[in-house]
């Protein structure tokens, strides 16, 4: 089957051929993303289309300047986004409620399942793609980049192109890492152990720990990847823009 | 395009056979969840696998009732769950900082993005799927019925079976109402008729406006379907639940 295979195979790219991503799919892709389901079928989030080569070197700058954002053709940034529908409803004569965390979260499922979906329509035709979460640390400068008005909220980014790589399939924890039947499993310490054991003997995990000189993988990311400071941070940054957007009256 | 076609062909099922998923599918639909990407291959996200019968006539109830519960066999609950990794962390001598907003919000993006993985599987293998919008309104009554620990929060909810209807496409607004090129393109009065216009004209919504006796379609989802009211009662509860559940550190 095709699209589990499709799904089985996926790897993110990070270095793109520079060869331009064809009308054709690229319309194949967004329509995929238009089909996806959409809370009561309100359709409450947005994608914007980057492909201008001067415009993607100042997106470029505002995801920390990683350089699939460069390489890439085609960037997709996915919004939740009650704007369009919120005019609908003050020029049909309805008063909308949608200035709420609850409607901001509805808009962000909507996109966040939409890109998804944008993702296995793009892997479907030969080309490969990376989500940046970047997208939220820096949601202010891309509504500011984008002159995004009230109500849309940015929440992630694809970018895609034809893959200039073939990574091997990534590791993943053992299916009971994060598959429970009937009942919540509780995380153990013996099932802990269990579950990262595999993880944590890979080449790729001790090679990590002899660059970053670190005793075990969890530091890597504790104190190097994602450490609470710069978490805290850009938590008070993305909450205030979700406010300031309009989504916290309660 | 196997895959392709799969995307574009998507309804939501609201009728089940009462016929059981086989094993060998739903495996398939939950290592397509496993596969999808996430943030920093950290996999903070959880499944919970409902087959039990007399366990889906609780989960209908919490779910406002709503039919599919009690038809289709496999129900998904998708949490954002940084408890197995915050658990991790703590038995290799590394502080975990994931108590925050940001954290709560990357872990959805996982959850998410690993149902709608799921929902593609499914549909390639001859299945139908639902979600269920019920899930943050009832965070906290899904947290006591899974037994769900700290930072563990419900998101989602696929049911899961062989249709017993088969729905045409649902309409959806003109591409240029979701995909922007370049710049944000504004929402101004004449685009918003325009891009209302065939969704209006449809027979379905003249026969809304007949049952529910009311002048537009937008009145239906904000007097009706979703009202203001309701939204933000829900919003409080779940920043509530976000807050118990031990994300709200910032």
């Amino acid at each position: 089957m095709e699209a589990l295979q499709t799904i089985f195979e996926h790897r993110t790219i990070r270095k793109y051929k520079n060869i331009p991503v064809e009308k054709a799919k690229l319309d194949n892709i967004l329509e995929a993303a238009i089909r996806t389901s959409t809370t009561g079928n309100m359709q409450v989030y947005s994608i914007i289309v980057t492909q201008d080569v001067e415009r993607k070197k100042e997106l470029h700058k505002i995801h920390f300047s990683q350089n699939m954002v460069l390489e890439a053709p085609v960037i997709l940034t996915f919004n939740a986004d009650f704007n369009r529908f919120n005019q609908w409803c003050k020029q049909r004569k309805a008063i909308p409620g949608y200035d709420n965390f609850l409607s901001f979260f509805t808009a962000s499922i909507d996109a966040l399942i939409a890109a998804q979906n944008a993702t296995i329509a793009a892997e479907a035709q030969g080309l490969g793609v990376c989500y940046l979460g970047t997208t939220t640390y820096q949601a202010q400068k891309l509504i500011d980049f984008f002159h995004l008005p009230q109500s849309v909220v940015p929440v992630t980014t694809l970018v895609i192109g034809y893959p200039d790589e073939n990574p091997p399939l990534v590791d993943r924890l053992p299916a009971e890492a994060v598959v429970h039947y009937e009942q919540y499993d509780e995380n153990t310490t013996e099932k802990i152990n269990r579950l990262y054991a595999e993880k944590e003997a890979l080449e790729e995990t001790k090679q990590l720990l002899e660059t970053n000189q670190l005793e075990t993988l969890a530091q890597i990311f504790t104190q190097n990847r994602y450490p609470k400071a710069m978490n805290i941070d850009f938590s008070k940054l993305f909450l205030e823009v979700i406010n300031k957007q309009g989504f916290m009256n309660q």
